[in-house]
């Protein structure tokens, strides 16, 4: 044991989760120990279905800047965006070294070329078993398997004890690319006594164990034998490399040649066999250009749009607006995934568009997850042997299902912490308890804007997108305060104006009316006109329509 | 066979799905014979995630207004919202009588009620079994089983044959309350001949048969055994008299109380008691005033929310909304009921808060389906061997599923036809082909509203939600055309302003510039004036934010 790494009476360790026990997503912790902090991850998350026209929201890292002296590193478990795709933005103000394998590094890199943050920040690409020292911690990468190539677990070995946190993971005992989970590793640790494990909790409402991926080549296998006279397209998660190489070697396997399509898909196949973790046979890949020198049942498409996105390459084909690929009756179309929650009837609906333009469509059990379902986190606990349990990634009812789990492997009750946001959980191997908590948040990104729209604005979208916007403009004179025009009504996203002209003369010469009132009345206080108007209209509008459109009285001065 | 159903070799028959075809719910289909149409249900469908604000979606029904003459009365099967909600608005232009089984006219007649059409609407109450006899149709009403109780399949006797449209149905050999459905009567029909049968799609892609709601009972004796010291909430689907009637037998059998919570549950277990459809035991009842004179593991409470809904009872209870009802670790709460595509998320976000809350939440294996898998489609069908097969009750993938099983039972491929809402299909006993297109639509209720808001409004809707609206005021002089006042900005729903100072401010100057540069040109065209302001302002704002809120240029004369 190295120095830094004995028992210390003294000080407690500190675990601070600054996202993601809220939501799926928006995965950052902060392990602090004295004058260190190190922190895991750095993921983003979609937004929910209330925060209209966002494009993204990522942690609020306060926290890390008020202590921005601590902080030595991110060490990211692997390459997907709710673990990464925060990295851009809050690098900008927590500049410090990134710690990854060589696939997520990979991944990471390509995000900091799009915001130009490459030239100004440090990082170093870690091998499986390779140790990081960063003040007061010591960091160990450990394999695991995942959907992703390159998945890590961390052993974070402090004065206070070991913490192994498990990252996303699942067992496979034969994966696609590299070696299984590194078992032996997290039994040796567990031996030495671990003070707190947190454990992937996706999967812990599942019993069994989740397949390998490996499974997933005999399917392929049987779909292609039985679909030899139409052309093949598969949809998949754009990162799952090791999926892309499964049906690579189908491809190969039957003669046909493989395009790739969809910008993140391309992106990823390209850094992946950059990184040697992909393997194309020669002469296999055809750019999309090439499709019509081939026939149809001489091809693959492997493509984005899985979770039936909008924009994403296949739903652009279901719905004819791809520019290269149309769909017909000589298609066969794979969905290898699964929906993600909140996704599912957009799924439906590309596999209802796909099937209404003859497509024969295949969308069950040509997936596995990516996740451990109990079995495997059992597994990992009875290895491990940690004196408490902190599951973590999932949604509340998935952190409560491993809790039940590590209570039923003989963990006592008060030893399961299910942690909120913000929670700092302070612990030794005497005690651990939630002593305080931090600022957290989840900061949305719109555009260009980070942080700029909050609940006000959302407020308004949410309004606007209920009923529309009444626009009720009228010019005062500057000296008498007399009205010299209007009031005038503009609607947008009300009712069909055109049809409507009754509602809108009517409520024309209403506000007419409310407005000769006030001006008899002598009343030019611009607030005590606004509320008239407002209440006025507003009565008017619900008791017509019952609709409440925002209602906006601008006034000008003239 | 009676006059009217003899083989006629002249005309032919024309079924006409006015909706139904291309989403859940919206369930309407004429049928057509010379001077004579009978309508099979009346349906709305709920709006999709794009129709923003929008309350309920109803039939486009021009094609019976401009046949009002032949159109001789609605035949419903049940009394679902999707098969019965469009009645309200379209009796009000369609008034023709009603024809249903009891507990289904009951629920029509809450409409009715509340919509004050009862003393201008005629309905007759139909036993099974029993025919009504309409211009050239008879049509027979048999009984069925679905998750509603008094749901009838039809028989439609023509004079170019008989059409058996099952309407929602599962086959459950130990209903709940009365008889199995009448599959002797099916067989019968199918051996007089039938021309064409329109089955039940929506569990088509399930092997294997639909368990009996009864199956339910044992679940619930050993959740209320298993959960004696708690008291007892769940959330079913309020028109499910069935599951109520076997909650209440539980509670009952356990010594338990019972509250029942949320206004469509109230109101539908009304229904059914007074009409017979449900037996509540002496002194189980209670009302929710009452709730704090039992001890919690003493009592049931039966609540909507079942899918999540926000305003429906039990999201408020989870978000501590409920006036009457708080969430503890002394509950246990069960969803006895599956979520409907796309609900998946709300429902999921009220389980994570009940657990928050310290309840246990039992959802999963408390809900069996009132539709038919595959063994029970098929049964059917080897009951009624009809010529033609028409799948209708589903999405296209659900409709796709049948047509697979019709053609495997070994109905030619030439005589399955998938439609589309509008399609007229005419057919005898020689032949069947599709031979035109009536006009249908969806029609949007907004509040008050019928139809006023269509994709204009819904465009606007959208684009507001997506990035807000600038509006931009000012004033010119009707005599000179000078600029008197402005150009001034609002916004809402675009960024937060306050902290936004600096991007307002430039794009005043901005447009202030514009506005310079027009009047030094000489410019006073309106339309010119305000697509100058649109472009530069969006060109501006797109740079500075990469956002596209609606531009909204408003002048006044003065």
């Amino acid at each position: 044991m190295k120095k830094n790494e004995k028992m210390n009476s003294g000080s407690r360790l500190k675990i601070i989760p600054l996202g993601g026990l809220e939501q799926i997503g928006l995965n950052i912790t902060a392990f602090e120990y004295e004058d260190s902090i190190v922190v895991v991850d750095c993921g983003l998350s979609f937004p929910a279905d209330d925060m209209l026209g966002i494009d993204l929201v990522i942690p609020d890292v306060t926290y890390l800047k008020e202590n921005i002296n601590k902080v030595k590193g991110f060490m990211i478990t692997h390459g997907h965006e709710d673990h990464i795709g925060a990295l851009p933005y809050v690098l900008r103000e927590i500049n410090v070294p990134i710690y990854a394998t060589k696939l997520t590094m990979g991944l990471i890199e390509n995000k900091l070329k799009e915001h130009n943050l490459t030239n100004c920040t440090k990082r170093k690409v870690v091998k499986f078993g390779q140790s990081i020292n960063l003040g007061q911690f010591r960091i160990e990468f450990i394999r695991t398997n995942h959907s992703i190539v390159d998945a890590a677990a961390l052993a974070i070995y402090s004065p206070a004890g070991i913490v192994v946190h498990t990252g996303d993971f699942k067992v496979d005992y034969t994966p696609i690319f590299g070696d299984p989970i590194d078992l032996q590793r997290f039994a040796e640790i567990g031996k030495k006594g671990v003070l707190a494990m947190m454990c992937d909790s996706t999967n812990a409402e599942r019993p069994g164990f989740t397949p390998s991926e490996r499974t997933l080549s005999k399917t392929f296998d049987t779909i292609f034998a039985e679909h030899k006279d139409t052309r093949i397209i598969i949809a998949t998660f754009a990162s799952n490399v090791d999926r892309a190489q499964q049906i690579i070697n189908a491809a190969d396997r039957f003669g046909r040649k493989v395009v790739v399509e969809g910008r993140s898909m391309v992106n990823i196949i390209e850094t992946a066999t950059n990184l040697g973790r992909l393997n194309v046979p020669e002469n296999t890949l055809i750019d999309i250009e090439q499709l019509k020198n081939y026939p149809d049942e001489k091809t693959v498409i492997i493509t984005t749009g899985s979770q039936g996105e909008n924009m994403a390459a296949l739903s652009r084909m279901a719905s004819n607006m791809h520019k290269k690929i149309s769909i017909g009756p000589r298609d066969t179309v794979i969905f290898s995934s699964h929906p993600i929650p909140g996704n599912e009837k957009a799924v439906t609906n590309v596999i209802n568009e796909l099937f209404k333009k003859g497509a024969d469509v295949i969308f069950q059990d040509a997936h596995v997850s990516g996740h451990a379902c109990q079995e495997e986190i059992k597994l990992l606990y009875t290895l491990v042997q940690p004196k408490y349990a902190i599951p973590v990634h999932g949604e509340y009812k998935h952190l409560k299902a491993q809790a039940r789990l590590a209570k039923g492997l003989g963990i006592p009750k008060d030893n399961v912490f299910i942690l909120a946001s913000g929670d700092v959980l302070e612990l030794n191997n005497e005690s651990a308890k939630v002593t305080g908590k931090v600022p957290v948040g989840a900061i949305l990104v719109d555009g260009l804007g980070v942080g700029d729209v909050g609940n006000i604005v959302l407020r308004d979208r949410q309004h606007l997108a209920e009923d529309g916007i009444l626009i009720v403009v009228l010019a005062l004179d500057g000296a008498s305060g007399e009205l010299v025009s209007g009031p005038d009504i503009v609607s947008r996203g009300f009712v069909y104006v055109r049809e409507s002209d009754e509602l809108m003369d009517e409520a024309r010469a209403l506000l007419q009316d409310t407005m000769e009132n006030l001006m008899d009345r002598g009343i030019s206080d611009w607030g005590k006109i606004k509320t008239s108007i407002k209440d006025n209209l507003s009565d008017y509008v619900w008791k017509k329509t019952k609709r409440r459109p925002m209602i906006l009285p601008i006034i000008m001065e003239v």
